[in-house]
């Protein structure tokens, strides 16, 4: 498994959880997509920034997102993340979405540096 | 929804029943991995090749996929998707393999081509 996109991912919880949403936004391709929630995407960084400071005050700016066990599937310049995500939030009982989801990140390899390209905390369950 | 990929993904549906391997390798990238099973991925077009005509082997001839609903998430020249995939085969009952999966497939446009760069039937399962 790659160290390296591991660490990234860490590195990207941890500006969600400190609310640095310049920093994560870099983290992303150009053109990258994050997925919201079932049927709301967003595309582009600044979008993307924009949607985690909604994300935040929805959660009372209380998230902490943690990857559980990860798996990723590397081809080339491109690779599929498999991670057990675990959101933890003050209001995580009351709030509407899964806590406790199997992600599907893809991350590709841009002028040496890897960067996510696809953002789906969802996983299969948006086929539900 | 790319119209496009769900017609390269029929059309690689059709060539696994017809048992066209050498045009099934022509679907994916130089370097795509497959995963084969849990804990085994194959790696490259000719080992794809040689991996689904074991497979054809191991169900007797008889395998037909085909997909059921489907969502792709697209960002520029990257797009996932996630599929839910059915297979037949005569031998369906006594597999080891689960014949009704959700699958995530990773699709790259190169040169102008859409390409399967990471095709993994298991989707997030092989967290299990």
């Amino acid at each position: 498994m790659s160290k390296e996109i591991e660490e990234l991912i860490a590195a990207a919880d941890k500006a969600i959880k400190e609310e640095r949403f310049d920093d994560l936004k870099e983290f992303y391709t150009e053109d990258a997509v994050l997925v919201v929630k079932p049927e709301l995407e967003v595309k582009g960084k600044e979008a993307i920034k924009e949607a985690f400071i909604k994300i935040a005050d929805y959660f009372n700016n209380s998230v902490v997102p943690t990857q559980g066990k990860m798996l990723m599937v590397e081809a080339g310049d491109t690779v599929l993340v498999l991670s057990q995500t675990l959101l933890d939030a003050e209001n995580k009982e009351s709030s509407e979405y899964s806590m406790d989801r199997r992600a599907t990140y893809v991350y590709r390899k841009i002028d040496g540096k890897w960067l996510c390209a696809i953002d789906n905390s969802y996983g299969t369950t948006l086929l539900d």
